[in-house]
């Protein structure tokens, strides 16, 4: 019990051997991620549709519960580009953004999110995000940066627009382009050249200068505050907002509110769909960071219990005003490099922003929104990295296919569309890789007991021996390719009299595929040739044992290649070398 | 060119070579195949909800098109049940049953079939019929039968009715079962008893008054025309058509029609999955029983153009009054039986049956429609092979949960979602049952150069060596969860310096699988573990190579698992026996 209950509760475990040194380091770390956060989470609520204030009430509940209950170490769980994009589409099918209606139906998207992260987890099935592979999430990723840059461009020209897909989004914002605000514009682009700058060569620049590494590392990611304050207070002294610069205005000075989200089964089923899907690619980004991080300090983390963590969050999410959250890249590599020793670090970051929605926020009325939509777009753009599609195409065909397919169906159609054509469009490509098998004829490598592809080694064979390694498991959709196959090389060569099948690569028989074999086994049979297996795997071979299969088999089963060979070199004529 | 006509007309192949020996056995086969198919086109002309002359027309130019393109020496292709049934699920969509528009959206259904299926021929697309798994055709057929049974009941009854899934059948049967004819009634009865007996006890019975087998085989086939014949003269002799005995009325005589599909928009949207699902499902079974036969007299079938005979046969019956059509089993087996040694057999009986619709349509006017439904009912219960059940339970859970998931949601929701479901359901089982592969801990086996698992036969190790042996191929779905059990395994044994991952049974290395070896080896790296390759296939070997990966593994990559244990055994402490 105690066991299971530190297992679910990973709290028990670190928070019980908490050390001094320890409260000092998370402390540290609190601090300067507070900076960066408050900047950060007004811009992603922006991104997705909702007001400033929701992105900083979705950075404290649920910081607090996933300290509960992740496994990461250094994870700072938050609003983050991408599930702020996802959350804007969502929502945009159910209300326009704005209204009442708009906030309360991202509540029920956080809500539904945490709750299907908690089953996952419960059922311990955090595999499933393994059905993300790396090329789909990477061309996703890329295309989302896109996306959001694109979308973001209407605050910086200080126009209207929107849309879901690049020909909508970019269609508005070339309707809307004579309407551009020249002074909403001047402060975008300084903000976004300034902030390419402090990506860029503010570091290098400041050590020209003379700073030490530390000095030149915290003035870097103090960046982003420094444009904040630049522009506010620009706003402020000439007045510009009365010239049509947006300013965020208003901001609810206290303590994230106690919300609830609207059950009704209308909007629970429209939106049932975009839940799974921010899911599943807010437990990947997450979990690959984690994993990362962790790496690098020999830790390990639980996926299952991440899960569970990460639902936790978004279910605190839904009953503190925010909207669907997840662990982010930026935030939590700052996290870690700042130090960050356990999940207090969270918590004690969740606190800071607490005291910033207390008192900061009517500091923050004059900001340009143009300055967040910079922000947001010099952040996205570092994460759209074509170099996938070079290293993809170098490897494989099938991998740059599904890079491509990704980045084009999200692009054209939107994140969800996006995201499922790429998962569907790697299973299929998989799965019509294993259709038709590479099958090797093979023969045995000289002085050794190995045996290898005939085409590609020196090897010898025996006369009348056919040997061939199937490399696929045998199951419904290859099993009819091998019969085919195998008699077609009959047909061939009639002086064949004995067929093995070398099965080291054979994983799996299913029932098609041992009905296929049966059929194959009476072929051969009729024509007096012997079909015999080898190196039949043990739990291949438990399943075969429960059918007739191997009682009506005219050849053996061999548990080497080699004993194949010594048997039928024995009864047959001797070996020719290939 | 020769080459190439022949492949797509094979008659020129079979036409050349034509002998007077061949003409005597088509002509035999063809008189007997002619006689059984005229009362069964008329029985799946009705189940497809089509005027009975349908049937007819359907078995005519199609036979004669598959003569000239198909490849089978005994296929006989017609209207069969399962697709009858599938006709009249489609088709019921868009118009009501005994409507024009009803018979015209028939001809559209198997124009677009045609069309698919040459389509997918002519792209060797044949192996895509691979996915239909054993189960799932098995359950499909399983479930088609009991619901083509249930839908013929009422014919028995003689009442209204009709539904395309059990629920919604039987309780139609149920509202409606007071209004039953009780002459109806006893003509389908006493033929269902009787098609039964002809089935089960005829032949014994007819040996046991002294009847060769042969006479006693053709009085069997004949059985069927006799039910017919005697309804029929019943019907007439007692007037029972004017006591509400449904009977199939004025058949017009005539060789088949010149028609039209309609090809508006709208009606080829809405008919176009059920059509890809015909053509599917049309050619599995098709194909099946071409093998089955073709491979009693060691003959071969080409199933790319197999899929252009069926495509051909189908765009014949859009264009002469039919609907879709496919190779039948029991027709093809009789044709086969009866000595049919070229398509010309088909031919012939196309004529056969031209003349029967020319001359014999006005001897059908009194046949009862119970006595068709009875023919039905027998022929589609004796698909339905429950032992299906018990041979994938004792071999297979998975597969036995794919035919029990085919058949339930088949019966519940029709052929439509019941095919989707099983085709989906079974690619899921497999692609979860390849993303957590078994991994196996190998040694050698004493006294020879072979590796296998240290749990299931006595085999020797190297002490600070774990050899595993990864039985899958390695791709996104399971990339990371090797990982996982590497890092697992190292974190609990401190000892283990060197890894070998033998790679006998990976047929595939992804880009995903690629970046989490990548990252295992940069883990192991850091921990001071050497990792190693043994048995590494040569296309998975070419696709490395393209990479940094090999290039930077602290680690060899050994030709066979036995190197790779000599190498190791000669730089650290001896072998210990397992």
């Amino acid at each position: 019990m105690r066991l299971s209950l530190t297992r679910h509760l990973p709290i028990l475990d670190w928070g019980r051997r908490y050390s001094k040194s320890d409260l000092s380091s998370d402390l540290t770390a609190a601090v300067i991620v507070t900076i960066m956060l408050v900047p950060q989470s007004l811009a992603y609520a922006m991104l997705a549709g909702l007001p400033p204030e929701a992105g900083i009430y979705a950075s404290v509940l649920p910081i607090m519960l996933y300290a509960i209950f992740g496994t990461s170490r250094a994870l700072a769980v938050g609003p983050v580009a991408v599930v702020s994009l996802m959350t804007a589409s969502a929502v945009g099918q159910v209300a326009e953004s704005g209204t009442a209606g708009y906030a309360v139906a991202a509540l029920t998207l956080a809500l539904l999110s945490g709750l299907m992260l908690i089953v996952l987890g419960l059922l311990r099935f955090g595999f499933l995000a393994n059905f993300l592979s790396h090329p789909v999430i990477a061309g996703f990723i890329i295309a989302s940066g896109l996306l959001i840059a694109a979308g973001q461009a209407r605050h910086i020209f200080g126009i209207a627009g929107g849309g879901d897909a690049l020909p909508e989004i970019l269609h508005r914002l070339w309707q809307h382009l004579a309407e551009a605000n020249w002074q909403t514009l001047v402060i975008g682009l300084a903000s976004t050249v300034f902030l390419v700058w402090v990506r860029k060569g503010m570091k290098p620049a400041l050590k020209r200068l003379g700073a030490g590494d530390g000095l030149a590392t915290l003035l870097t990611r103090a960046g982003p505050v420094f444009a904040i304050v630049v522009t506010t207070v620009t706003v402020w002294a000439f007045g510009l907002h009365e010239q049509g610069v947006a300013i965020v205005g208003t901001i609810p000075q206290g303590l994230p509110p106690l919300t609830l989200p609207d059950l009704s089964p209308g909007l629970i089923g429209t939106l049932a769909l975009p839940a799974a899907l921010i899911s599943i690619i807010g437990f990947v980004e997450s979990v690959s960071v984690a994993q990362t991080l962790a790496a690098k300090k020999r830790q390990r983390i639980g996926p299952d219990q991440e899960l569970i963590g990460l639902g936790a969050a978004n279910i605190g999410a839904a009953f503190s005003g925010g909207f669907p959250v997840t662990g982010g890249f930026a935030r939590s590599v700052v996290n870690y490099d700042a130090g960050a020793a356990t999940p207090a670090a969270g918590a004690f970051t969740a606190i800071g922003l607490a005291l910033a929605a207390l008192t900061l926020t009517p500091l923050l009325y004059f900001l340009p929104q143009a300055t967040l939509a910079a922000t947001i777009i010099v952040a996205v753009l570092s994460l759209v990295d074509p170099a996938i599609l070079r290293r993809t195409w170098a490897y494989s065909r099938r991998d740059f296919a599904s890079v491509v397919v990704t980045v084009l169906s999200t692009l054209l159609f939107g994140v969800e569309a996006g995201i499922s054509t790429g998962v569907a469009l790697s299973l299929l490509l998989h799965v019509l890789n294993t259709a038709r098998p590479h099958v090797a004829e093979v023969g045995l490598v000289p002085g050794s007991q190995h045996f290898r592809n005939v085409l590609r080694h020196k090897v010898e064979t025996l006369p009348g021996v056919l040997m061939l390694r199937v490399d696929e498991s045998l199951y419904f959709a290859n099993a009819r390719a091998i019969e085919t196959l195998v008699l077609d090389r009959l047909a061939a060569d009639p002086a064949i009299r004995e067929v093995v099948l070398m099965c080291s690569a054979v994983n799996v028989i299913d029932f098609s595929a041992l009905e296929s074999l049966e059929a194959l086994a009476t072929e051969l049979a009729a024509q007096k040739v012997r079909l015999h297996l080898s190196e039949v795997k043990g739990p291949v071979m438990d399943r075969l044992k429960t059918t007739h299969f191997l009682r009506d088999l005219n050849g053996e089963v061999f548990l080497s290649q080699y004993d194949a060979w010594k048997s039928l070199a024995a009864t047959g004529p001797t070996a020719k070398a290939g």
